[in-house]
């Protein structure tokens, strides 16, 4: 499936319910957070203070599913192959439709997703260790305090790449120009004056390997918005399952800055 | 004095014989290597293979001490505070003034100098330990071989600047967008894999406190084609000294990328 739209009609037909990475090559997917009305106001505060975790890429109007400059075609409804309930910041239930959940008051929120920068690292001849390795990429809770915004706030979560200084120095370079899925990494070396303990254990996904000669490199992470949306207790949050991205027409080389 | 030309009067009148760092703020400053017409195409290719230590702004004819795109008035001859003269690869002189050696087979190339991407670090809030210090920049001799050209060929020349992680990132994506004088470094932590074995004893300048918290980021640097050009023993070569600079008309600002 190359093409957004024919990714779209697969999972909204129910043919395709697995991870999303590798579909619709040289496209933006995005993260999905899903909140009534009432918080709409003060996430978009929180993403708008902190645009490294939460590169805003689209915001819905109240009840409205569509969104249309992601997609002609697009149903936040039905679009995503697996959403997380959570109900007063607890999981309550996945699900692969959110017809029966639907309300007048959601606002959906969709963030840019690293897989966009990743693109251009692995075009550039910079390798991914743990995608040549079939892991997920090591996410860490540090202790950098995001900028709050009313009810959000809390610690910065990122991904570790590793490189050699040369190759990091590149992706440093390429990353940069793509502010608005993450942009350059926020930290380099020395987990430790982030609060990181130990590499070897990450907070979520897998941990990967830093070779002698390499440096570790720190990305802003797109679940960043998920733990600190977690820790204020909506009444209601929807969010995509983790792998399990939306789909959008945008393409990846759009969001370059040169 | 804060305009170029008024700065190449007072050194062509030689009221200026001093070190040319600071003055006209805003503006290039050069890197100067003069060569007799014989080398002058092996070099222009050596600039041309190794863009980053030899970002080559200005190339004249030969037998011109003009450089019309730098400065209408500009007269290779005497705008330069002090030269070194190298004979067969060995310093014979310094002198302030070129008139008695010139010759119609001289060839003249200016090269980006990192005094423009330095302002830029600074601008943006980044500190330069050695200009706070008031000491020179520490330079050392790498084990990264330069791509050759003919008779020229060598080790990479870099220079050293300490930086926390995320300054040191913001460092890196600054000067990527000065490609015209010397671009992002070449190399970040670990100098032992470019074969530096000592910060504390830099081939040149002066050595430089890397602090617990910091990353020594390396840039490729200007002194890399005079330590070329001196190894190709040339019959002759002439270069500024140390820190006493070409000031040329173009803007910094002009330099950068975006």
């Amino acid at each position: 499936m190359n093409h957004p739209r024919e990714v779209r009609r697969a999972i909204r037909a129910g043919r395709h319910r697995g991870h999303t990475a590798g579909l619709a090559p040289g496209h933006v997917q995005g993260n999905v957070c899903i909140l009534p009305r009432e918080y709409a106001e003060e996430f978009r505060l929180f993403c708008e203070r902190n645009p490294k975790p939460c590169p805003l890429l689209a915001l819905s109007k109240p009840g409205d599913p569509r969104l249309p400059e992601l997609g002609e075609d697009l149903d936040i409804r039905t679009d995503v192959p697996r959403y997380r309930v959570f109900r007063d910041g607890v999981q309550s239930e996945e699900v692969t439709d959110l017809r029966d959940l639907w309300r007048s008051d959601l606002v959906t929120f969709v963030l840019g997703c690293s897989f966009s920068f990743e693109e251009a690292l692995m075009k550039a001849g910079l390798p991914l260790r743990y995608v040549e390795e079939g892991t997920n990429v090591p996410m860490y809770r540090t202790n950098v305090d995001t900028a709050p915004a009313g009810r959000f706030r809390g610690k910065l979560v990122v991904s570790m790449r590793p490189f050699k200084p040369a190759a990091a120095i590149r992706a440093i370079e390429i990353t940069s120009r793509y502010p608005r899925v993450h942009g350059a990494p926020v930290h380099i070396g020395r987990p430790d004056l982030i609060g990181i303990e130990d590499l070897a254990r990450p907070w979520a996904g897998d941990p990967t390997e830093v070779r002698e000669d390499e440096l570790p490199l720190f990305w802003a992470c797109g679940i960043t918005p998920q733990s600190v949306v977690l820790e204020a207790k909506p009444t209601l949050c929807i969010t995509h399952a983790p792998g399990h991205m939306l789909v959008t027409d945008l393409e990846n080389a759009s969001l370059g800055e040169r």
